[in-house]
Order: structure tokens, then sequence, then C-alpha cells
């Protein structure tokens, strides 16, 4: 490397400190400083030759360059691909190396998969679960910097990154009564977990927010799979006084009602209007028609866990977050205007 | 470790060549020793208190313990999980820890994940793709042992797994003709690989031997996805002269194929029987009724392939193997015999 500009000269030359200087050129903190305060030390770094992605750089020889990436359960999971590549992208971007374990549901393993990354000098971890929970992180995390992705956790030390669940179901509610239907159903997960009880509690206010209730019939849990949305879905959709869209908790959910609408004879979107979460695109993109579904912001959580360890590792005294991370919509051909 | 007993100390007791032992010892190459002294080996390896997965562990002192694993497109494949779960339990079994590095399609970057694994020491590489193909591996892959996962290569120094394409079609074949079937149309996937080729192979071989033809107008190449499959099931089951069983090139095409069923008003199985590839969970087990599938052996691939490796590692004059693991039926609810 030519230069040998650090941080703390971009600091000096900005007139900053060295935690705005951080905030100011990372991805996940720059909304942290006044615009006007990021150009000026974009400028400063910019006529130093000193670029973010050094931050690591300039420690190479302190520090192995290495994250460690632990999760339980990359086999059963269709996710674990988009989170794994978006901080696998965060860290080639900055010059690590991502090296993921996968430990299954074995506690024994994982701590023994932990400690051999310490052993491996691992800079930092990232502590992974395959679904939004709340996790006791095991001690053995506690000898290096680590963050907590697709989970929350009650260790104050550790920063996390969970998908806007409340956000996910609110933007269901908002697309349905926008659509013009009066009538809506939510087929729910039955487990005890963020998800479900963000999903319903965003769906159910936002409904009320426009008038409209989510009355005990017209709300049931099931299992988080295709028959369990199907036989949901079947008991919704029979009877009187039918709903005229259904929300399911996961496009899963969303295939079995789908097949419950054909058994029944009901058309998609005509007769009923479906939406789903995930983006799985496996099932979403493959229903016929496509599912509008909420997307779970996978690659975006895994990026952002990334980013926020290289800024802790470097910034041993920055705050600790909890983020949340946006559900964006993505529109297909599910949903339509009730026919009256 | 109380023992310090090596493997050419069981080849002197046993009276046979360290290769004997390895392969006698090896899940992967048992068979290649006859059984009767695999009994005698182990029996003096028991005595001795040698374990196969102390090759390894003797050799602590002079290896990282740890494998590293390239592949192509983790995000965008399901299947990507189940390899590495293959993997990483082979060699966590045999002390070794798996580090997984993701290249995308960026041919730049593979070489300098492959570098940095070099540089961080690894015994030995997995060179994975994400799908049955022939691969020129990168140079850079010369500088440590390898093997290739899920591709075959011109390059002799490495051996390779892919899945038995051709008994694919075979399985699938002899399924439909037990149950009585006729008049099978076969949906292909358009493009030249060798999943195409062998599975088509091994259908056509498998009813002429049954006396049966798969005519020109009987056979569909699509893209392979549902709207694939979807497409050519609509051609192949509008008209006269119905096929009464369709094998799908995969799981997804298959679902294509359901949804053209139910188009068309034609009951699974009773109007038509259909047979996938894949054993996709997500899919082939959310269809209804449930989807018989040939299931891809990815966990098995993933765990021959390192068990293989680190067998090279020990006896670096191993002869170099293609293995083409079977792909064994899973039976749902999707084949019946047809009606008249």
């Amino acid at each position: 490397m030519a230069t040998k500009v650090n941080i703390r000269d971009v600091a000096k030359a900005a007139g900053v400190s060295v935690t705005t200087v951080s905030h100011a050129l990372s991805e996940a903190h720059t909304s942290r400083v006044n615009a006007q305060t990021v150009q000026h030390i974009k400028a400063i770094a910019g006529e130093l030759g000193y670029a973010p992605n050094r931050l690591a750089r300039g420690l190479r020889n302190q520090r192995s360059q290495i994250l460690g990436l632990v999760s339980d359960e990359i086999t059963t999971t269709p996710f674990a691909g988009a989170m794994i590549q978006g901080a696998q992208d965060a860290a080639s971007e900055h010059g690590h190396l991502l090296m993921v374990v996968n430990s299954g549901l074995d506690n024994e393993l994982e701590r023994q998969e932990i400690r051999a990354l310490q052993q491996h000098q691992v800079d930092g971890i990232i502590y992974a679960r395959m679904f939004n929970q709340l996790v006791s992180v095991p001690d053995e995390l506690g000898a290096v910097p680590a963050i907590v992705l697709d989970a929350t956790t009650d260790n104050p030390a550790l920063s996390s990154v969970v998908p806007d669940e409340f956000g996910a179901g609110e933007a269901a509610a908002e697309l349905l009564v926008a659509a013009g239907h009066r009538s809506i159903a939510m087929i729910n997960n039955e487990d005890d977990i963020p998800a479900a009880h963000g999903r319903l509690a965003g769906f159910r206010e936002t409904l009320l927010r426009h008038g409209l209730q989510l009355p005990a019939g017209r709300l049931v849990a099931a299992h988080p799979s295709t028959a369990g949305g199907r036989e949901a879905a079947l008991q919704l959709l029979s009877g009187t006084d039918l709903p005229t869209a259904l929300f399911c908790f996961n496009d899963q959910m969303a295939m079995g009602a789908y097949q419950a609408a054909g058994h029944l004879g009901l058309a998609i979107p005509d007769d009923v209007s479906i939406v789903g979460v995930d983006n799985l695109e496996l099932i979403a993109d493959a229903l016929w028609p496509g599912l509008s579904t909420m997307a779970l912001p996978h690659y975006e959580m895994g990026r952002w866990a990334v980013l926020k360890l290289l800024n802790e590792l470097e910034n041993p005294d920055e705050p600790r977050l909890h983020e949340k991370i946006p559900c964006p919509l993505v529109e297909r051909f599910s949903v339509a205007p009730p026919k009256n």
C-alpha cells in the first residue's frame, strides 16, 4: 500500500472526532452524521487518499481479516444463502474472508466450532439464526467481538439485526385495503415467535386504523407449512360471509391457500386475493398467478451485520444497535379489487 | 491423546499395506478390500487403539485441520445447504473445520478466495458447483490438494463426485412402467448439461428395454422452471392420444405440470401420473398430492467429497475416482395405475 493515512489523520484534518469519521464513512451509520459533515469528511478523506475499506487493511498486521459466521440450520432453510451472500459480499468489499460454520441444532458442536474459530483467530463472529428469535448466546461468544443476525438477544454487549415484522404486517394490510378489500382474513403461524406476533400486530393495527376489524373467525393459526396453510384456507374459504382477501404468514402457507382456492373453485385474484411474506422465489415466483409478498431482507441483514461488526471492531465504544430492516413489497399478480 | 498408534503400526501388525488399512477403515473405500481383510484390520486397529478419525488428529502438528469449500452460487440454489451439511458433518467427524467461501459467478473473486484459503493454510479444497457440469478448475487450485463436488473435470489429478443422472432416469421409467403406464412423456431441461442428457438416456433406454418408445411428440424440452414445465405440460396434455404419465426433469417443472393438469381439469394421479427429480422438500412435499421424485444425493455427495479428500491427504497416491452417487426414489402420491 502506498499510503499509510489512517482514520486519525482524517479526523484531525477534518476537525472532527474519529467516531464521526467512522460514522460518516460507514454505510451502516452515515445517517448518524449530518449530510454537510459527511460531505466535508469524504472530501478530506479523498484528498488524503483514505478510503473506508482501508480501515481493515490498515490493521492487517494485528488482525486475521477473517470473520466467522456461525449458523444453526443452513441445511433446512432456503434463506441461509441470501444471508450468507450478503455477509460475504460486505466482508469481501472490506478485504475480509468469511468463514462459515454450521452447527445444526447441536449446542455442544456449536461451542466447539466457536472455540475453533477463535483458535483460528477470527476477528469477530456473526452469530446467525435462521429465523427471527430471542437467543441466549453461548458463553464462548464473549471472548471475541460478535453480532447477532436474524435474532435478538438480552446480552447488552451485542448488536443485532432482524426483519421489521410489524412493518411487514402493516404493508400487507395497506396493500389489501388500498385494493378495496373490507373482508380480510389472516392465516398466522401457530408458533410463539416474534415474526408471528409482529406480523399480526402490524396487520391488525393497520386494519383498525382504516376502521376494519380482524374478528376471531377471520384469524386462524396453523403449522407454518403448505399443508397448514391449505387447511386454514379451506376453513376460512368455506361457509358464508367469505373473506375476499387472505394475508398468509409466509409464502409456503400462501401456496397452501392457492391449493385450497383451486379445490374450492375460487380463482386468484378474482375471487380471492392472497398475500404472503418471504419472497421465496422458488414459491412466490412459481405460483400461478405469481404471489405478491413482502420480501424478507436476508441479504440486507447479512450485509448490515458484517458492516456493523467491522465498525465495532474499529471503534469498540460504538453504541450497540438493535436494527430492524424493512420488508419491501414484491408485487406480482395475486391481488385485485374484490368483485363487488 | 494417550496413544500414538499410527496407520503404519496397524499395517505392520496386520501384515498389509498402509493403503489397504486406509481403504479398510474408510467409509468411502471399504468396498475395495475384501470383507474378511476389513474385519481383520478392524480387529487389529481396535486392539491397538487406532481409529480412522485419528488419521487426521495424528497429523495435527503438520496440518491446519481446516478444509475450504469454494462454491459458486450458494445464494440462488436451494441445494447448497444439504451439500454443505454433508461436507460439514464428514469434516467434523474427522476433526476438521469446514471454511465455506462463495464466489458467486465472479472468476476473479474465486481466484482471490482460493488464494486467501491457501494463505490460511487449508489442508485441502472442495471445489463445489451447484449443479452437475463439466468444469475447468482454476490454476490456483493446483497448489493444494483438491476435489470436485457436483461437477466433473478433465483434470486427471482431481477426483470428482456427481449424481447418477442416468440412474435417476432409469428409476423413473421403472416406476411408471411398473404402475402399468404405456403412454409416457418426458419434459426435459432444454440446457445442454449432463443432467439433461443423462436423465433422458436412462429414461429412454429403460422404456426401450420394456418395449416402449419415447417418440418425438412425447418429449418436450423447456426452461427448467415452473413456468417452463407448465407450458410443456399444457402442450403434452392437450389434444388427442394423451400420455397417462409425465416424467419431469426436476421438481420445479413438475410443479408446473401440476398447474397445467389443474388448469385442464385433470386429476393427479388418477388422470395423469407425475414424477420429478430433486426431492426439493419445499416443493415435492408441498404439492398436493405429494410428488414422487428421485432425490438428488446432495448430502451424500458432500460427505463423499470430504471423506475422499481426507483419504487422499493421508495417502497422496490414492487412485483418483469419478464417483456417481445413486438418486433414490422418494415415493409420495403422484403415481397411480392408468385409468384403463
